[in-house]
């Protein structure tokens, strides 16, 4: 079968230029005679690759000199726990800014660890905006500022982090990190599960001020500290190799590309026509407020949620794939990262097009 | 360059054939137009496969019911911090059976949750074998008791394991699991991470009796909370998707050729085959006591330490890769996993009788 667009929400779409690179060399990776999966991550050649990946991942978000970038396990959910564990004692508090789902999930698991206020949590408005950042019930005392930066199952993104002085800002920033420029010297902590815009699922990065690494509590699993895993390069334990290579072929793919604000310009271009579709059509319909609409995730409304089914099908076999929406809002969500091609949205427009034809 | 034979401790060596059906579907997997990479874990192809993965494990080493088999992230190093988080309370107390490097590492990350009673640590003797289990010191009231059953690093394995019936048995089985049959009846908790036996680093396979689901502390991280991974079919998050379809591809193979049964003979054969060589030689040793010798690595040292970079080079050369051993015990070591072939095993041999006649 030909490669389709495949709008999934993560895991998503990788490029296919690095998929047929990592197919070329799957059995025999740098003349070595052995799969990437198969070589010792203590080896000079994956050292090597690891140091490389970094290096260009640090050009791409100019990443400053007092700031640590590990590859880590456990996913963006193991980071809701590593965050309190590594920043805060006990007894201390963070304030969580809730936008959508995943920075609910972030606070819930935090409350495991420490005292969590809620300084905002947008579920009264459904999470179809975002709050005033000046109504935002933040603390005097909070040992960090939780946020994340693009939530994936309404569809809601920051294009604009709002001043937050008070302490140091923690960001999921999972679906964000690649997608767009990042200043970085504004948080203390960014972390990412890869599954968007990296590579496969199983890697984590996260990005660390190098003046949060000495916080952690003696009940931080040595794999998820952040001086631990920093100190070694984040091989204390074996890393997740294969996932850690194929991100890098990613970063190499978004450098070659243009870099992230190449990236920023199609993702933009990319979201403003489907979100043109959209609004245009008076068929389809997003609930979402358009100052804070997301660039990567892109939910959708039928008039009717008995046609789901059968646009779920026909979108399928035209060769739109995963267009399926979260269980908690329905509807449909395309999602489309750096991956997706502009021509992915062009066919997707088109396809919404013809089908409110035959049966708007 | 050709497949060498790649004696690496892990990540090793995978089975060419698992690679080459891995590498014929990477950009089409089950004619879905996309890569099981970038397939979502929710939908229908991926949770089947998922499924199936899990019953062809349980044929394999005839898991009975009452026990949750689970597909996780963070390799053993993070079950050392997450055995104790799940099965006991800080005030608690375990016994940890220390016959090896990673015996001493998870003691040690235990230390930071629970009060550790090492039972017996090897280190007087080097690890060169396994203290008389009669001399071992047990607790009255331990939680669990701690062993690893083959330590990588020396070498040595636990051939039958002595009755201990006070506490549940912990076993890390990360360079065991699917090498030999196992009674898995005689274990509270058996894990591994997947980079010698199993699969790409990256996964870890923790199997667990259904009575030791809810002991967890709420300072679990969910992700590691045996409870929460079971009750979502390791879904409680995104789990890495591609190092668990490998494992699959590893399970459907160990199957074909067998089983485990098979496995364990051919283990046992290319072990005896490679000890008694260092044996029969007056040129090559191993300390290790031979009732415990691993079938799994096999360190080697040469008369002098000086011919060891010679070694390397020349049998790296032969095509026989990573025979380098651990830097905590030095001179040579040859992993002999399930993927390495007995034809490698026999292509060692050769060139170390050929290296003792040209420098013996």
């Amino acid at each position: 079968m030909e490669r389709v667009y495949n709008f999934s929400p993560g895991p998503a779409a990788l490029p296919t230029e690095v998929l047929n690179k990592a197919k070329e060399e799957l059995l025999n990776w740098q003349d070595q005679g052995m799969s990437v999966m198969e070589v010792s991550h203590r080896g000079k050649p994956f050292v090597e690759y690891a140091a490389k990946s970094e290096v260009t991942l640090r050009e791409l978000l100019s990443i400053p000199e007092n700031y640590k970038v590990l590859f880590l396990q456990g996913g963006a959910s193991l980071q809701f726990a590593a965050v309190p564990l590594n920043l805060t004692n006990a007894s201390q508090k963070a304030d969580y800014v809730v936008t959508g789902n995943w920075g609910k999930k972030a606070a819930k698991e935090a409350e495991r660890f420490l005292s969590v206020n809620l300084a905002v949590d947008g579920i009264d408005g459904n999470y179809f905006g975002i709050p005033d950042s000046a109504t935002w019930n933040l603390s005097d005392d909070a040992s960090y500022i939780h946020l994340v930066i693009n939530e994936t199952v309404v569809g809601v993104e920051f294009h604009q982090i709002p001043d937050m002085s008070k302490a140091p800002l923690v960001a999921d920033m999972s679906s964000t990190l690649l997608s767009r420029p990042i200043n970085v010297n504004r948080f203390g902590v960014i972390y990412a599960g890869a599954q968007k815009n990296i590579g496969p699922a199983g890697l984590t990065v996260v990005i660390v001020r190098d003046d949060l690494l000495d916080k952690a509590r003696s009940e931080t699993p040595t794999v998820t500290n952040y001086r631990a895993m920093s100190d070694s390069d984040s091989m204390s334990n074996t890393p997740p190799t294969f996932n850690w290579y194929l991100a890098g072929l990613v970063f190499d793919w978004v450098k070659k590309e243009g870099g992230v604000l190449e990236m920023a310009q199609r993702n933009k271009r990319k979201a403003e026509k489907l979100y043109e579709a959209i609004d245009e059509s008076d068929f389809y319909s997003n609930p979402i407020d358009p100052k804070c609409r997301s660039w990567m995730n892109v939910p959708f409304t039928l008039p009717d949620s008995k046609m789901d089914s059968l646009f779920l099908e026909e979108s399928s076999n035209a060769g739109l794939a995963n267009l399926k929406g979260h269980r908690l809002v329905g509807g449909m969500r395309a999602s489309i990262y750096n991956a997706m091609p502009e021509a992915g949205v062009d066919a997707l427009v088109n396809f919404m097009n013809e089908f409110q034809k035959r049966y708007g």
